[in-house]
């Protein structure tokens, strides 16, 4: 199994979250992968691959966010129970590998973060080995319980991650909410597409359940929870999270049309070709009058040629979208950090999470 | 929602563990269906039917194995812990709830309890709608996400049962146990299928871990950990729910195979249209000599004849297949009551096990 970067233990978790965040999966799917290879060979094979995907790479987002609401409501940043908040907040990568696995599979995509889909990954083997039936279903399933478990481990890293019992109740409503709330925001994603819903408002409504509120809003609610931080300080917290993670979402949107391949390791365009309703898009569709039409049809197209996409990059950028986009994106930023002032935290939480809201607005990748 | 059959609070929950259950999913479901209807009308639709097809049916094996598990260790019948308990082991259908809507989709099971299956049904309402994209697509994604929901709310109704810190603890190690085996079950069935293995000894081991383990084993170890058990009380009930869920899974093949659709809700036939590698067919392909190419050239097939099942099911009985699984069931039960007595278990649970036992071999849906 892969071996992420290692800190020392007792190296200062503020100084490199994302990579205590690593040495803490790898030390849970570790043990877990043994004892399931142990119990089950052919399984464990499948497991190393989740294993395999949850080390291979991401951002640790949600468990940075998490970390940090706990160290602003005043929690340690270091000693017993650091180390355990640590492998609590932790388990928010395991979700987010349920989320992309199944999501993946859902979307049908090909890649992710330059490598084959799971389900993409599972049907090549099938069909190299010459197994019966489908090779796609052999893929699909393997997904599907891949992703189950990785859903059901993140709830047992966190219950095991040696938070009190005190700390683990205060912890049940965001942890909970966390979770439904990325299910739902899928669901309004999937719905909307269906629908073919070209609204402002049910773009919004989707990046705020699916992105604000799972990747940022949650994880700092959490942190703050754990810290026990008073009502006034979470809701602080949560108001900044939600626009940040907001503005996340609309730079994300931005980097799914505009974004390099080789940074972002999506195909360029995949948003458009999946009918992903973006902001972007409604807004585009809303403001580009007679040529609307191009956006529409090009929204969901399987076989989005090279100049069809420049064509819409184009419409987006002179009607506006592109500008009205970003200006949303910096008034989100300035509210986040007006809220991030009310919140009142404890250094040097303040200073990393204002730098954290100006770098979700700007980032590349 | 629908509202199953509500028995007192106080009424004694030995005398039916069942309708107890469906209280307990009932008030939970309730509850976080309407929170969810509300942060997400949308979502709230599909959410609703996953709580019907939750409180729709069911035999609740897994909670009432679980709670004689729980009574036999000592634990009360009555009182908060027993209410907690009764709660905490409900939860059990939840997991069931995501391993049956992930399976059907896996399988592409068109119906499930006489009625179409979540992704059967969202389809339908897709297609109906006459939404954009693949109404299949559609389907997919929301069985994926119901199941997924399930999966999180097993563990929040579990956390949230009222179980104390220490009992919670103590049942952590079935509780994580069970869910990775199901899975890992899940996976060995669809390799089993995949690699066309007609071994009697994968059959055996996909039966052990997919209905053994997570049906009858675990939930009885879960309620003797929840009472705190001492180890060899945990052993002999483990060795009984071995036997008895392997015995449990050896009817099922059977009824799989001769079982009165009308009965058992599932058309006549499917496991074998669906390639499932079950013990009864490795008996069958190992004794059928010449004919083995009949049985082999059945499994699987999707477009399976009345004549060619009724020719398969002629085969298993005249080459002693199906006499030899009833035989194995006999045995299995003998067994499985032998380590009952070594349990040494508190009365009524000591009685309505071994009722249990012989039950699970003997029923007919």
């Amino acid at each position: 199994m892969q071996q992420a970067l290692r800190p020392h233990p007792e190296a200062p978790i503020d100084d490199a979250v994302a990579a205590h965040v690593e040495r803490a999966l790898t030390d849970y799917l570790v043990t877990r992968h043994a004892d399931m290879a142990e119990a089950a060979p052919s399984f464990g094979t499948a497991v190393a691959s989740l294993a395999g995907f949850v080390l291979g790479g991401g951002k640790r987002l949600r468990p940075t966010f998490a970390w940090w609401g706990w160290r602003g409501a005043g929690g340690a940043g270091a000693g017993v129970d650091a180390r355990a908040v640590l492998r609590g907040v932790s388990a928010l990568e395991l979700i987010q590998a349920c989320a992309l696995v199944h999501d993946d599979l859902m979307d049908a995509s090909a890649m992710r973060r330059g490598k084959p889909t799971v389900h993409m990954d599972f049907a090549a083997r099938h069909r190299e080995a010459g197994w019966l039936g489908e090779p796609d279903r052999f893929g699909a399933a393997t997904a599907i319980l891949l992703g189950d478990l990785a859903l059901a481990w993140a709830d047992d890293m966190f219950a095991t991650s040696g938070l009190d019992a005190g700390r683990l109740a205060a912890a049940l409503p965001p942890w909970q909410a966390m979770r439904a709330e990325m299910l739902a925001g899928q669901y309004l994603d999937v719905l909307t597409q269906a629908r073919g819903d070209e609204s402002e408002a049910t773009a919004l409504s989707v990046a705020r359940m699916k992105t604000a509120a799972y990747t940022v809003e949650r994880p700092l609610h959490l942190g703050a929870a754990l810290a026990g931080a008073p009502a006034p300080t979470v809701a602080a917290l949560r108001a900044f999270g939600a626009d940040i993670g907001l503005a996340f979402q609309l730079r994300d949107d931005l980097l799914g049309m505009y974004g390099d391949t080789e940074v972002t390791g999506k195909p360029a365009g995949d948003d458009l070709r999946e009918g992903k309703r973006t902001l972007l898009m409604a807004l585009g569709m809303a403001m580009a009058g007679d040529r609307a039409a191009v956006l529409r049809a090009a929204l969901g197209a399987d076989d989005l040629s090279p100049t069809t996409l420049a064509d819409v990059r184009g419409i987006l950028v002179e009607v506006g979208a592109v500008a009205e986009v970003e200006r949303r994106i910096d008034a989100l930023t300035a509210t986040a950090l007006a809220a991030l002032d009310r919140a009142d935290l404890a250094g040097p939480a303040d200073r990393v999470l204002a730098e954290l809201a100006v770098a979700a607005g700007r980032r590349t990748s």
